[in-house]
C-alpha cells in the first residue's frame, strides 16, 4: 500500500487536497496522470453500460436538489452515526468507535479508561488502567480489563469516562445520532427552510427523474438509468487512502423491472455483468469475490444485496455493491411528492410502481482496485523495474513517441508527423529526452502500454520499433499494422 | 428562447432539478440526450486543451478543499453581494436589485415605494406612488419618482422603505455583505473551525496544486493546467434558464508565463484560441463577440480581461472570460502557506513566481449557446420541421441505423451487425419504429447527423441509404466508405 501511495505521488496519480495547507483529511485531489485514469474508468463503463445497451439511458443530475427528496428517501431522518461530543477539546468521535472499560482493583472501581479503537487498543487500555492504580496508590489485584463500546454504556456511565482527547472524565456527551449529510443553506430566505443536503449518493437524482425519463423517452419495462458523479458523506474517519474518503464519485444504474419478474435471476445476471466488467478493465478474476449480505443485516428496503469484493492491500473489501431495493424509492416518492410513479407495461398490460435492481460502483475505489492490481515490480536483465500493468482501455497514455535521437531533425519530424496523426484518437505521450532505456522505464511506471521508436530504419523502410510493456519484447511494424492494433486492442 | 427550452424539456435534453417536488430554483438536470451533449462539449475541451497541446497538463481537484485556501484567495472576505432581509417575510434581495424612491406631493414627503428590477419598474412605481396619494386622500402634484437601489439609500431611510415582500414600510435590514459561497460543515469538530465552502470556482484548485505539479511533472514556462469541474454559488437570482445556476460546470485553464513573458501577446493567441475552439464546436463565428473590460472596472489583481460574448436568445452576453491575473493568486498561496510558488526558469536561468492567463468557460452556458446556434426550423417538401444542427463532434448520437423493414429478418441482422460495429466508438441510434420519413424527423429534431438504413439494395450489393440531416440529401454508400467518411468527420 505504501508503494502504491508513493508512486502516485512521485508520479501525479494522487494528491491529498490543500497539500500546501497541511492537508484537508478525507479529501483528494487527481493529477496529470491520475484524472486520465479516473476519466477513462467513468469512459469505460459509460460506453458500456449505456452506449451499448439499448436497454439504459444516461442521466446527470444536480448534486444540490431539494432537501424534499432526502425527506422522502428517508436520509433526513435516518443517515446517521451515533457520535459522541467532547465539550471541552471540541472532538466528535463515532461513539461505536470509542472503547472503555471500568478499572477493578479488589471488586473496587477505582475510575475508567478509554481508548479509540485500534488493533492495539487492549494494550494500551491495560497500560491506563495499570498506571491508575499505581498513580492512586492502590493495592490488590486488577481485573480483567473488558472494553466495551460506548454505544453499550450505561446512561450513568457517560460522566465516568474520560474524554480521549483530555483523557479526563466528565465532558462526553451523551452519544446521538449525527447526519453523515453534509448541510448547507440554499437561496433568498435566510431560516432554516433555506437548509439543503450535499447528495450523499447518485442513486436519488435517478429516482427523481424517474418520471422525466419515462415521460420524454421511449422507454419500457424492463430499462435503466445511469449516472456518474460526485457524492459527498461526512465520515468521521476517512481511512486507508482513497478508499473512504468525504468526497467521491459514483457510477450507480437504477434497473426498472416488474414486480412479477425473476428479481433473484436478474440480480443474478447483474452480479456476473458487473464482475465481466471489472476483469475487462484489468482486474484479475482471482482477486474478486462476493459477499451475500445475510437476510438479518439487510436495510429494510432491501431483498438482498450481494457485494463484489476485492482484495486490496488493507483486506478484502467491498467494490460493487449490487442491491435489489424493491420498491422502496419509488413508492417514498409517490407517496411526498404526489406524482404517480406507475408506468404500464405494453407486454403485460398492466400498470405498476417498478421494483428495481441496483449495482453501485465507487470510482475512487475502483481506480484504487486497479491501481493495486496494476502495480508490479519485476526484474529486466538484473535491473529492477516498477511497472503498472493498466489494460490498454484505462491506461492513461495509450501509446508513446520517441525519436532515437533529437538532434536528428529528419527522425524529429518522422516521430512528430506519427505523434499528431496518433493524437487525434489517443493520449499519446511524446519524449525526447535521455536513452531509450531510460524512457522505457518511465512509460513502464505510469503504466503506457506501447512505445513506438522512430529510428534510422524508419527513415529506410517506414517501420517502427514497437515495444511491448509487460514483456518488453520489441519488434518491428509499419504505420498500417500499428493503427489497426490500436485500433483493435482500445475498441 | 421557449422553443428551446420546451425542446429541451420535450425530448430529454434539460430538466428543472427536483421537478416533482415543484422544482428547485438555480438547478438542472440533464437528461439522456443532454448528458450526451455535455459529455461531448467537455471531451472536445479535453482533447483539444490537454490532450493536443504538449504544454498542458490536466487536474482533477476536489470541492471541498482547506476553507485556508478561499482566505488565502480573497473569496472568504471578498466574494459577496450587497443583500438586505426582510424580518417580517425572512425574505432576501440583492440589495442593488431592490429599488425604492420617496413619494413626493407639493415637497411633502408621504411615503415610500419599492419595486425589484426589472423592465417594468418605473411604471409600477409610479401606480404604486398614485395609489398612495390616493389612499391617503392627498391633493397636490406627485413629484417624478426617482428610483435609486438601496445601496444608495441613506441609512435613515432604510426603515421608511416598505419590504416588496409585504409592501410595508420597517422590516427591511440595512445592506450587508452576503458571501456568494455554500457553507457547509466538516469533520470531526463541533465548532466553527469545522466551517468548509464548496468551490465558487475551479481555478483555486489548480494555484493550490500548481507546486505538486511543478514538483512532479516535466513542466517548464510557459505551461498550463486545465481542469473541469463543478462549482457553486447561491446566486440570489438565478436566471436565463442555464445561464446563471447555483450549481454549474466550469473548464478552467491557468497558463503560468514569465512575468517578463509579452502578456498582451499572450492574452491575445488565447482570445484568438478560444474564438476558434468555439467554432470548431459549432458557433458560428458572427454570433461571437469581444468585450474588453475597461481598465477602471478590472479587479485589483487583474492586468486585462476580455469576454468572449455570444450572442443568446436574451441578449448578447459573456460566454468565455479570458483574464489576465498577474501573479496575485500564487503570491497569496505562497503568503498564506508559507510554502514557495517560485519555479526555475532553465532557458533564462531566473526564478520567480508566474504570471498566468486564465480562459475560464461555464460548460453550462456553452451547452446553452450550442443549443441556441443549433435551433434550427425550415421546411422540406411542405412540411415544417424542427432540427438541431450540432456539430458532429459534439452532437448526442452521431448516426442512427435503421432497417427499412422490422418484420425482414435479413434487413434485421444486416443492420444489428452494422449497428453493433459503430457502436464500438460511437454513439449510435437504433429505430425500427415506423415509416423512414418519420424516423428521420426524430433524429433531426435531436441533432443526429446521419442516418444509415439498411434496405434491400443492402442485401443486393452491400451499400446503404445514408441521409444527411442538415440538407437532407441522400446516397449510397458501403461499409467501408461509411467508416471512413465518420473517421474523418469525428476525430
Amino acid at each position: 500500500m505504501d508503494s502504491i501511495i508513493a508512486l502516485c505521488k512521485r508520479r501525479g496519480f494522487i494528491f491529498q487536497s490543500s497539500e500546501i495547507y497541511g492537508g484537508y483529511n478525507g479529501f483528494f485531489d487527481f493529477g496529470p496522470l491520475g484524472v486520465e485514469l479516473k476519466k477513462n474508468l467513468k469512459e469505460a463503463w459509460w460506453k458500456d453500460m449505456v452506449h451499448c445497451r439499448d436497454d439504459i439511458e444516461g442521466l446527470d443530475s444536480s448534486i444540490i436538489m431539494s432537501p424534499k427528496i432526502w425527506v422522502a428517501s428517508g436520509h433526513v431522518g435516518g443517515f446517521s452515526d451515533p457520535m459522541v461530543d467532547c465539550k471541552t477539546s471540541k472532538m466528535r468521535y463515532r461513539a461505536d468507535q470509542l472503547f472503555f472499560a471500568p478499572v477493578i482493583v479488589d471488586g473496587n472501581t477505582i475510575g475508567y479508561v478509554s481508548v479509540l479503537e485500534d488493533s492495539s487498543m487492549q494494550a494500551v487500555a491495560e497500560e491506563t488502567a495499570d498506571k491508575m492504580k499505581r498513580k492512586q496508590g492502590v493495592q490488590g489485584t486488577l481485573a480483567p480489563i473488558e472494553l466495551k463500546d460506548y454505544t453499550e454504556a450505561d446512561p450513568s456511565e457517560y460522566e465516568l469516562i474520560p474524554s480521549p482527547a483530555t483523557g479526563e472524565p466528565g465532558s462526553l456527551t451523551p452519544p446521538r445520532d449525527f447526519n453523515l449529510m453534509f448541510e448547507t443553506k440554499v437561496g433568498a430566505l435566510s431560516d432554516s427552510t433555506a437548509t439543503a443536503y450535499l447528495r450523499p449518493e447518485t442513486a436519488q437524482g435517478i429516482f427523481a427523474n424517474y418520471k422525466n425519463i419515462v415521460d420524454t423517452g421511449r422507454v419500457k419495462i424492463p430499462f435503466g438509468i445511469a449516472q456518474v458523479g460526485k457524492a459527498f458523506r461526512n465520515e468521521i474517519t476517512p481511512r486507508n487512502f482513497i478508499f473512504r474518503s468525504r468526497e467521491f464519485e459514483q457510477m450507480e444504474m437504477e434497473y426498472f423491472i416488474s414486480p412479477e419478474a425473476d428479481w433473484q435471476g436478474c440480480h443474478r445476471e447483474w452480479i456476473d455483468w458487473c464482475k465481466d466488467w471489472l476483469v475487462s478493465v484489468g482486474l484479475p478474476a482471482d482477486m474478486l469475490g462476493e459477499d451475500v449480505h445475510p437476510l438479518e443485516k439487510l436495510s429494510h428496503y432491501s431483498r438482498g444485496t450481494t457485494d463484489i469484493t476485492f482484495k486490496f492491500p488493507f483486506g478484502e473489501q467491498e467494490l460493487w455493491g449490487i442491491a435489489c431495493r424493491g420498491n422502496f424509492d419509488l413508492t417514498q416518492h409517490q407517496e411526498h411528492s404526489g406524482k404517480s410513479m406507475e408506468i404500464f407495461d405494453q407486454e403485460s398490460k398492466s400498470k405498476f410502481i417498478p421494483h428495481v435492481v441496483e449495482p453501485a460502483l465507487g470510482v475512487d475505489r475502483l481506480l484504487l482496485a486497479v491501481l493495486t492490481a496494476a502495480y508490479t515490480e519485476d526484474e529486466i536483465g538484473g535491473e529492477k523495474r516498477t511497472l503498472m500493468k493498466f489494460h490498454p482501455r484505462v491506461a492513461p497514455y495509450k501509446v508513446a513517441v520517441f525519436p532515437l535521437l533529437k538532434n536528428k531533425p529528419e527522425l524529429m519530424e518522422k516521430a512528430q508527423d506519427l505523434y499528431k496523426k496518433l493524437q487525434r484518437k489517443y493520449n499519446v505521450f511524446w519524449d525526447t529526452a535521455g536513452a531509450i532505456g531510460r524512457r522505457y522505464r518511465r512509460m513502464d511506471e505510469i503504466g503506457t502500454p506501447w512505445c513506438v521508436t522512430v529510428d534510422f530504419d524508419t527513415l529506410e523502410d517506414g517501420t517502427f520499433t514497437l515495444r511491448d510493456r509487460d514483456t518488453t519484447e520489441q519488434k518491428r511494424i509499419n504505420e498500417e499494422e500499428l493503427l489497426a492494433m490500436l485500433d483493435a486492442q482500445l475498441y
